[in-house]
C-alpha cells in the first residue's frame, strides 16, 4: 500500500531528538504525552512514561499494556511498572542520579511534574529542565511516511463526504448525518474520527463549534460539515459547507467570498511563510469583500498525529513554516441569527507548491 | 423525558465549590479543565478559563465561543478574549492583585501555570495554591440528574449491544462491528462514544486495551467488546465477552470465573467500601479459581462527565468510597497466545445497594 514510502524508523526519530537534547545540555528526556511515546517508540497505549537517553531508551508501562508495547516497540527497553508509572519512574531515577532531566512542560501537569520530584529526591541533585516545545517542533516535519498517511486520511475523508452528500437535504437530522459521516470513515479502514464530527443547519452554523444536533435541516439553510478521519493514527481535518436549495443572494456572497478567501491562503503558503502572514492573507480576502469581522477565529493549524498541532495559522505567528509541514487552511464567516461558511482543507506544504489532502469539490455546494 | 428529576443547578455547584474554597482559606479558584468548566456553568465549549470567586465567576472564552457561552451559561460573566486566554486573565489578575488563587494542579501544565503566574506579575504578590482534587471530589458524588444520564448512557449502551450481537459471528470483522455499535450508539441519541470501541477477537483479547482491527472472527474464539455511549454529556462504560461456538472447558472455566468475581464485586459496593476492598473482592474470588495472576489491572473506575474519574477501585485505595458515586466493576483475565475475557458493568453505589446502570445480559454469551 505504501509503495513509495516504507515504515517509519523510529530509531531514526529517537536520533534526532537527541541532537535536539544535546543542544540543550540533557542527556535525559521524560515523556508523558501518549502520541510523543507513540512517535518515538510505535507504541499506541493510552498510558506510559518514556525515557530517552544517550545511550538507551527505557519505556514503562503498567501490567495492562506489557504484552502490546512488546510487540510494538522494538529497539528499546520495556520495562512493566508494577507501583504507578510516576513512582516507578522516580524510583528508578533515584538511584541513577542523572545531573539533568528535561521534561514536557507544554504537557506534564504540575501535580505530576512535583510527585515525580518529590519521589525522585531533591537532594538526589537532579536538575529538572523545561523543553518547551522542543519535540512538538520535530514533529512539524512530516516524512514521507508521515506525509502519506495523512495524504491517505484526507482521500478517505473526501469520499466519505461524497458519499453522504445525496442524504443531505431538507429534513435529514444533523446527528444521523454525523453518525453516517463517521460510520463510513470507520468501515473505509479509519481507526475512527479524529473530533466529534460536526454538521451544524441554520442559525447554529454561526457557532464555529456547534455540535451534530437533533436539528432537522430545512430548505433555506446553510449546512457546516467538519470532519476528518484517523488512518493509521494519523488525522484528516476537512470543513464544507452546502447550501440547501437554490442559494440566496446573501448566502451567494458569503459562500464564495469564504471560498476564495480559503484558495487564496492555500495557494499562499510555502516554506518559510509565517502563520502571521498565512492568516493575513485569508483575512484581507475577506476585508476586501467587507466580512472579516464576521471571521472569529485563526486561519489554520497543524495536522499530524493530533488534528491540532504546529504550526499555528493566526495573528502574532512570526515563526515561518518549515518544508513538508502539513497545515488547515480554513476561513469561516458567522453571522448571527443567520449561520456560517467555513472552508478548510489539509495541506502539505512542500518546496514547490501546497498540496491539498482533503480533494473533495467545492463547487457542488447548493442543493437546489 | 427526566421526570423526576430537574435540570442540573449549575449556581448551586458553584456554591459548593465555594464551601471547599473558603475551607482551604481560598477566594479564587481558576479552573481550567474544560469538563470541570462544563460543570459549574453548563459551558461545552473546548477550551475556556473560568475564574471562581466569592462574589461573582468569571468565563473567559475566545471569539469562537462568545455566543455560545453566551446561550449556554446564566448568572456568570462571559467576557471574550482577543488576546490568548491565559493572557487575558493575567492581565485581569494583574489588575485586581487577589492575595491567593487556587488552581488545578492536576491538570494544568507546567508551562501555562508558569505563563500565567509571570504575566500575572510575581510583584502583585499573588500566592498560588495547588487545589488537589478539590473538584473531583465533589465530582465524585452525583445528583439525581447526574445519575439519570448516566443511567439513560447505560440502557443505550446495552440495548445497542443487544441489537448487534446477532452480528457477532464467525467472519465478521472487528472494525466493522465496532463501527455499528458507534453508529448506532449516535444514531440512539448519543453525543458519541465515550472511548474508541473495543473488539478484540482471539490471542489479541490478551491485549486489556487493544483497538478493533481488521481481523476476522473465528470460531473457538473469545471476542471481548468494550464500549459506552456519551448521552447529555454523561459517558456509561461496558464490557461484555463472547465465544464464537460452542465454548470449550478453558473458556468455560475462564468466563464463568470472571463472571462470578464481577458479580461478587459488584454486590459488596457501599458507601464507605474503600476502592482497595472493592478491588480484593475480585481478585480473591479469582484466586481461588487460581486466576488471579491473569487478572493485569485494577477493578474499576468512576465514571461521570469523563469515562475515567474518581474514585478508583484497586490495591492502595483507602479512601471510603462516597453514597451516590458511580463506578466500573471490570475484572479480567488474559491468557497470552489464547485470549481474554472481561466483564464489565457502570453501578450507581446506593446507600440501599448497588444499581447496575448497565442492563446487557452476561447469559448468552456463547453463538454455538
Amino acid at each position: 500500500m505504501y509503495s513509495e514510502t516504507s515504515a517509519p524508523d523510529f530509531g531514526q526519530r529517537r536520533e534526532r531528538l537527541l541532537e535536539s537534547l544535546e543542544a540543550a545540555g540533557l542527556r535525559f528526556l521524560l515523556i508523558t504525552k501518549p502520541v510523543d511515546i507513540y512517535y518515538f517508540t510505535g507504541f499506541r497505549g493510552s498510558a506510559g512514561m518514556l525515557l530517552i537517553g544517550t545511550r538507551r531508551t527505557r519505556l514503562w508501562v503498567d501490567p495492562r499494556y506489557t504484552l502490546q508495547a512488546g510487540e510494538q516497540t522494538s529497539g528499546i527497553e520495556v520495562i512493566e511498572a508494577r507501583e504507578g508509572l510516576g513512582q516507578t519512574v522516580a524510583a528508578w531515577l533515584r538511584k541513577r542520579r542523572p545531573p539533568a532531566v528535561g521534561y514536557q512542560d507544554l504537557h506534564l501537569a504540575c501535580a505530576e511534574l512535583a510527585a515525580i520530584r518529590n519521589k525522585a529526591g531533591r537532594r538526589a541533585g537532579t536538575r529538572w529542565q523545561p523543553v518547551g516545545p522542543m519535540i512538538e517542533t520535530l514533529r512539524m516535519v512530516k516524512d514521507p511516511w508521515e506525509a502519506e498517511c495523512i495524504r491517505r486520511a484526507g482521500r478517505l475523508t473526501a469520499e466519505v463526504f461524497g458519499e453522504v452528500l445525496p442524504m443531505v437535504r431538507a429534513g435529514a437530522r444533523e446527528r444521523d448525518l454525523a453518525a453516517e459521516l463517521e460510520y463510513r470513515m470507520k468501515r473505509a479502514g479509519a481507526d475512527g474520527a479524529a473530533f466529534e464530527t460536526i454538521v451544524a443547519g441554520g442559525p447554529r452554523g454561526a457557532w464555529p463549534h456547534a455540535r451534530a444536533s437533533s436539528h432537522h435541516l430545512q430548505t433555506g439553510e446553510l449546512v457546516i460539515f467538519d470532519l476528518g478521519a484517523i488512518l493509521s493514527a494519523y488525522a484528516a481535518d476537512m470543513t464544507r459547507t452546502i447550501y440547501l436549495g437554490r442559494p440566496s443572494r446573501q448566502a451567494r456572497h458569503l459562500y464564495e467570498s469564504v471560498t476564495e478567501a480559503q484558495q487564496e491562503a492555500v495557494q499562499s503558503l510555502r516554506p518559510g511563510l509565517s502563520g502571521n502572514d498565512a492568516d493575513a492573507v485569508a483575512r484581507q480576502a475577506l476585508a476586501r469583500r467587507k466580512l472579516d469581522q464576521y471571521f472569529k477565529h485563526s486561519t489554520g493549524h497543524g495536522v499530524g498525529l493530533e488534528v491540532h498541532e504546529r504550526p499555528r495559522l493566526g495573528r502574532g505567528e512570526q515563526a515561518p513554516m518549515p518544508a513538508d509541514c502539513v497545515v488547515t487552511v480554513e476561513p469561516g464567516v458567522y453571522v448571527e441569527g443567520y449561520g456560517g461558511v467555513r472552508i478548510e482543507d489539509t495541506v502539505l506544504v512542500r518546496e514547490n507548491g501546497p498540496e491539498i489532502l482533503t480533494p473533495a469539490s467545492k463547487d457542488n455546494w447548493f442543493t437546489g
